[in-house]
């Protein structure tokens, strides 16, 4: 571990978990946060709450398709929604810089509870920290959740055979951003992803259908996903390029930059695990949302505990979970 | 309302709560939210559930007494001990800025480690950002708490007659702030007296008290506590100069700074009011904590709904609102 924080500390990749296993959970050793889900499980009776947390810092502020509102509305939200909880209440803490624009400001707050109403939450407690010009970057925005569990999820069941989905075409909430603080200058219709996922996990829970994992895949994207379950449930994954949509505004973002799709940040898209005769089912409540929605691929019985990609060509190479800076202030 | 974020209104003044009741509390409209205590409550059929946040941003990051950590976990510990809850579970979120110390950090984990040991709280959820060098000052750290309710304190029902105590002797945590910033040299045995209040209230609410109204006195100091019953209650309420505990240290500092010690923050100090027949017991218990706690005055009936303050000479004045740019970042 090097001596400094690094941006690659923050990005989502092996660096972050690095950070995070072997500093933070070795600071706050208990059981709740050490199973390393979206939210920590908080049982009262026979009462269960999902409860989890995350800052925004993202930059630019606006962007194509949302704004740092949104997306902190819709980050806690998905993340109560992946274990298998219905988002009720959110808190919504502000650090802001002195002399941020109070229009901006109001834009932002009505982003939220645009998407508030939209996700069925409400924001219930809040605080507000004004910081000098020059010691943070116009706002961040801390929001925390409360949600009731309505069946429970738990990654640490999964296991060969299993199918794997993706909710929609993947890495536009990356492209979007990567585009928007790129100076290449070329346009496009592209829009982030950002949105709230609770009502279409809601429908797949009510549908019967029991997921063995699901996972939004911010960032690190669906890279960092799927390498975290193969690590944790000592599993082998092996997904198809051919079946993973990605629209063409992203492809050639990602050719020019050089960026891998799978490692770039979705905010309102997610990978999930379902048994293989679920699958069909589940497909067909995604397609609902979203028509790009497919299966990507399954679990397999493998040694390695690795990713497997198989290409449009035919060949197979290993998808390396996400490394270095990828991409600074993306959420 | 200007049209910029000014450093006045995150100072827990005057400005800071036009910015809350007409812009944040305008957006967000929900009636938990407006009830405007501590920590929200919410009902789960017969759970009652306390849940709140706070953002820290405190400069400098180690002072007197404590740390940007240990003052985290007090914060938001207190927060929800104040509307009557015993704190449970705590999230932990960081915004690290590129090249911060990896020593300091794990100083700052191991003392929120320890502080949340001895509050009784655990840590159950986190994330962590980091952003480039510049776009933040070392560290923000925000904390969201879930507690269980013991005993329901609605400050709403706060009317005369009534006894307001303090916990504590006051404005140590802005005294120490304000003399680690100054270039004036003096150096003093002051602490912050930043820590968890939560086995206190614990204490007083399972001897039988039932506070009428609690609230820890951080940015604003027990002038923004008392000022903020007196208009919320619509009542009078009349202090003690004589009666309030100031150490010689913090008197020293606020003359040479020209602060007055009713405006400064606290990090463990709390006032309460209580019915005049419970007082005496209440004080008793306070002072197996704090030889320095003690009744400073009443809840009268007045039509003006402020404060008085009948000083040491006898004279009798309003304890003004705060108002300005107290101290940023003083937690």
């Amino acid at each position: 571990m090097k001596e400094q924080i690094l941006l690659s500390h923050g990005g989502g990749g092996e660096e972050m978990n690095a950070l995070i296993n072997d500093i933070i959970f070795k600071a706050f050793d208990n059981e709740i946060l050490k199973s390393a889900n979206d939210a920590a499980i908080l049982k009262f009776n026979s009462l269960n709450l999902a409860f989890t947390t995350d800052s925004f810092v993202v930059t630019p502020l606006f962007f194509s398709g949302g704004d740092i509102g949104k997306i902190a509305i819709c980050g806690t939200v998905n993340d109560l929604a992946m274990v298998g909880a219905k988002p009720l209440y959110l808190s919504c803490s502000f650090i802001i810089e002195e002399g941020f624009s109070i229009k901006y400001f109001k834009q932002i707050l009505n982003s939220m509870s645009t998407t508030a109403k939209e996700a069925g939450v409400f924001i219930v407690c809040g605080d507000t920290k004004v910081v000098p010009k020059g010691k943070c970057d116009g706002i961040f925005i801390n929001t925390s959740g409360v949600g009731e569990i309505i069946k429970p999820i738990n990654t640490a069941n999964l296991k060969a055979p299993a199918k794997i989905l993706v909710s929609s075409d993947i890495a536009r909430h990356g492209s979007v951003i990567m585009q928007a603080r790129d100076e290449l200058g070329f346009e496009s219709q592209l829009k982030s992803d950002c949105k709230p996922l609770n009502l279409i996990v809601e429908k797949i829970l009510n549908s019967g259908i029991t997921p063995l994992a699901m996972r939004d895949a911010t960032r690190g994207g669906i890279s960092a996903v799927l390498n975290e379950w193969a690590k944790f449930c000592k599993i082998g994954i092996k997904i198809k390029e051919s079946a993973i949509k990605i629209s063409d505004e992203v492809k050639g973002i990602c050719e020019i930059l050089g960026f891998e799709p799978y490692d770039l940040a979705n905010e309102g898209t997610f990978v999930l695990a379902v048994c293989e005769k679920e699958a069909p089912k589940c497909l067909e409540i995604l397609r609902e949302f979203d028509k790009n929605a497919n299966i990507i691929g399954e679990v397999i019985e493998n040694e390695e505990n690795r990713v497997i990609l198989e290409t449009l060509y035919g060949v197979e190479r290993f998808l390396e979970p996400p490394k270095g800076e990828l991409l600074p202030r993306i959420c």
